[in-house]
């Protein structure tokens, strides 16, 4: 993507589909600073949707539907590169996220990324860090409703980043059945919250913070009934929680929370809420914290004016990945450069830009080996494993699972059925890219710098032709044999590869 | 193993289920050195009875039990501490595997380990270093019935190891149906053997040596040929190669091969063999190759004999991926000192000595969080898929599956139905394993050096005790939580997990 020069600035919004509220920012690139224009909320409790089942109910996901239609108004005329829509805890869980995703392509022309956990950690914190004045060592906690994200970071490089599995909305239902207000349910919802941090208290801890930072709607709650019972600081201390404690006790039910600063509609977890951060307090030991408007969508929208201004951190990523891996660095790039060369010679899917695909294709041959670290046999399968779980800063789940599918298939049998579920893509829109994969590293069998013969890819659909220079076959037998296998790869799935030398007539 | 003082010097044995013939081997430990004592070695073509389905037949079971049962009765008396039994390619590939194993147990009462490919080319490497006089950069292959194995090192240290799937038998059944010998048949396996070394060939000879050493039936045979053809020196050269291969061809068949120093049960893969030793000539630019008569067999005694004098190589496999995993020691440390303090106070399983499982259990330990290089989240089955697919020296593919297990179980869940199928221990040898390590991580699930309360265990067959001092719980509070979230997962498989308080009674 090059920068393109509007005469007006740049608008790009960003949508955080949360399990309580769907949130959407749009804001105008003015110079080298972004310029928030505006902010639109709508609380659709999408994670108290989810059954026993963990799948999301009708009334959820049309709640989440209309919610999503409403923003698509605003966003009316936003090239697909000026948007992001981010899903979180909810969607990553629902088994049937495919409906959700499926009847919300009718309604928004943006595709919804469904995010990792600690994803969510990094652009929370990313969002945090550039609303924040000062640039020392921050701890970022933002409770939202089915998960809590934990990250301790210096300036804007998060270092240890933790998604953890709670929620005010999870929680409310988990240990305030019905609504119900007690000490017993209270301290039970602090303990698991203390025993969901335990495993990362200590190295937390260790590291230290400067400033404690919360963000979002739970903590932006405590924080108001505070500055509404006169702590015009608005400083969360565990003093105060505790006085909060004591008030939330004195209520039977979350329908009675009777307290200054406090919305009705925050009301059902607001308990839970003051519970988790109450655990967070004790276990990190927490002497007080502020709050930050920054948050998950105002990340995806900086992350997203950094693309277009400087490297994309998934390149970053990447780099990192082959280096923990050890990998063959001129093997890749020789894979990676031809990959390069032939997918330009292809015919694109008509459906789908050629250019939305090409990084991908370029990130998965870089990265296509990196499971021979793990070891040889099967090692396309380790590659996938690794790229289908790891953290890695800048991809969402869709993302990972097309680099994981592209390497998985990049050499033996092409077992189709073993193909993932998409959402965003489809199978048709892989082909292509794992045809232009295999033939890469075919052609570079021999891990050589020796150059390759001449020669030209075409493609019509499932047939593809190599055309090179008459005789080749003589200097390459090897080559040759390699390809000739390769065809029989891509025959047995009904796949064509035509390999002719050029004739005359093609001068 | 404490090594025991025997008055006559110990003697140990090791056999090699290959895919053409079995071998064993005893020896003497005289010293420093092992003095071999016997050999045995019979056809059996075990790799021949593999089916299109890779059912191994019963033709070829019952060969393999007879041999076995002939072996068994030499081996009459041996500890089984002093026994190793390594099966390679074909029951790698046999997926009736369990039938021979079942069978074999009740003829021949040692383990049966099936290695994994670079785990049979490390020994062999072995085996051939210990033959060895020179000390230098060896180049070591072996063409067996199934595989092929090749190896670089230098001294006694592999430094590059790769298992091929080519082999005599196999090579013969794929490229020269029916026994038919033709140039054609010739150059197709023989350029099939080039396309198999191709992705190695460049980092070999990259890496070069000094002697290139053959192993192994096949490559003996061809030695034996050129000797009787007036080669006293045995070399192999790749001219002497491409005069035994214009011989093969003036002969029709297998059956017709008429060449001095060729033994008749080695006629129907010797064509196949030579086409894959020419083919590695070809891709590795080989001039000579001489033979030596160390092979698996000697490597599994070597390694034998190392473990009784020095360490274990698998501490050394354990300690390099702790390492290249970047694990926390601190910690690993702390949950392998409680695993074992756990194990040492149970009772051990009656059919299985508690010394045979318990180092596997020290590693588990060691390595439970490895894989959390990966990411957090399911990070014990990134762990198991770790340990169970890494390349790790000195473990047998059961002893991988085995750490994998443990670690894939040691938190949540406790999802037996996912356990898989074992060879030589069973799930029950597994069970309190799995149940010492799950206690040792929750104990330490607060990752400081804070010494625990203290605490003893007894167990009952599916029934613990963990018994504290009194009033342990309110310092406690987590741990306590934790270990009640840990009781409600054993109530859940149906085992049982007693938490209580030392009374005075038990003084």
């Amino acid at each position: 993507m090059t920068a393109l020069n509007h005469s007006s600035p740049r608008e790009i919004a960003a949508i955080d589909i949360g399990s309580n509220s769907f949130h959407m920012v749009v804001a105008r690139i003015v110079g080298q600073s972004l310029q928030i224009i505006s902010r639109h909320k709508q609380r659709v409790h999408l994670a108290s949707g989810l059954d026993d089942h963990q799948n999301l109910n009708q009334a959820a996901i049309q709640r989440g539907l209309n919610c999503l239609a409403m923003f698509a108004e605003r966003l009316q005329g936003f090239e697909p590169e000026n948007v992001r829509i981010a899903a979180t805890y909810t969607l990553r869980q629902a088994r049937n996220v495919h409906i959700f995703l499926k009847r919300a392509e009718t309604i928004i022309p943006y595709p919804i990324e469904i995010i990792p956990g600690t994803e969510e950690a990094r652009l929370i914190y990313l969002g945090v860090a550039h609303t924040q004045p000062d640039s020392g060592q921050k701890l970022v906690v933002d409770i939202g409703g089915g998960s809590t994200e934990l990250v301790i970071g210096d300036n804007f490089t998060p270092q240890l980043a933790y998604s953890k599995h709670m929620g005010c909305v999870s929680y409310n239902q988990h240990y305030f059945h019905n609504g119900k207000i007690s000490a017993k349910n209270f301290n039970a919802a602090q303990l698991a919250a203390q025993q969901k941090i335990e495993s990362i208290a200590t190295n937390y801890q260790t590291r230290g913070w400067e400033t404690a930072i919360g963000s979002s709607g739970t903590i932006k709650a405590i924080r108001e009934v505070l500055i509404a019972k006169g702590h015009a600081d608005g400083v969360i201390t565990a003093k105060r929680l505790q006085w909060l404690e004591e008030q939330l006790l004195s209520f039977k039910h979350n329908d009675d929370i009777e307290l200054e600063g406090l919305s009705d509609d925050r009301k059902p977890v607001f308990a839970a809420g003051v519970a988790i951060l109450t655990g967070v307090f004790k276990s990190l030991n927490i002497d007080e914290m502020i709050f930050s408007d920054g948050a998950l969508r105002e990340g995806l929208l900086y992350e997203m004016e950094e693309r277009f201004r400087h490297s994309d951190i998934r390149t970053r990523t990447a780099d990192a990945m082959a280096q923990q891996y050890n990998i063959d660095t001129a093997q890749a790039k020789r894979v990676k450069q031809t990959a390069e060369t032939i997918y330009s010679q292809i015919d694109a899917h008509p459906s789908l830009a050629k250019s939305e695909l090409q990084p991908l294709l370029s990130w998965g041959a870089l990265l296509h080996e990196v499971g021979l670290s793990i070891s040889y046999p099967g090692f396309h399968r380790h590659s996938a494993y690794l790229l289908r779980h790891s953290t890695m800063p800048g991809f969402n789940l869709e993302q990972q699972t097309v680099l994981a599918t592209l390497v998985r298939f990049q050499r033996k049998s092409l077992k189709l059925e073993e193909m993932p579920v998409l959402s965003i893509y489809k199978r048709k829109h892989l082909y292509p890219l794992i045809r232009t994969l295999r033939l890469a590293v075919a052609l570079n069998g021999q891990r050589t710098d020796v150059p390759l013969p001449t020669m030209s890819v075409t493609s019509n659909k499932e047939a593809w032709t190599l055309t090179f220079e008459d005789g080749w076959e003589q200097d390459n037998k090897l080559l040759a044999a390699d390809l000739h296998k390769e065809q029989e790869y891509w025959t047995k799935v009904g796949w064509e590869l035509e390999i002719t030398p050029l004739t005359d007539d093609d001068d």
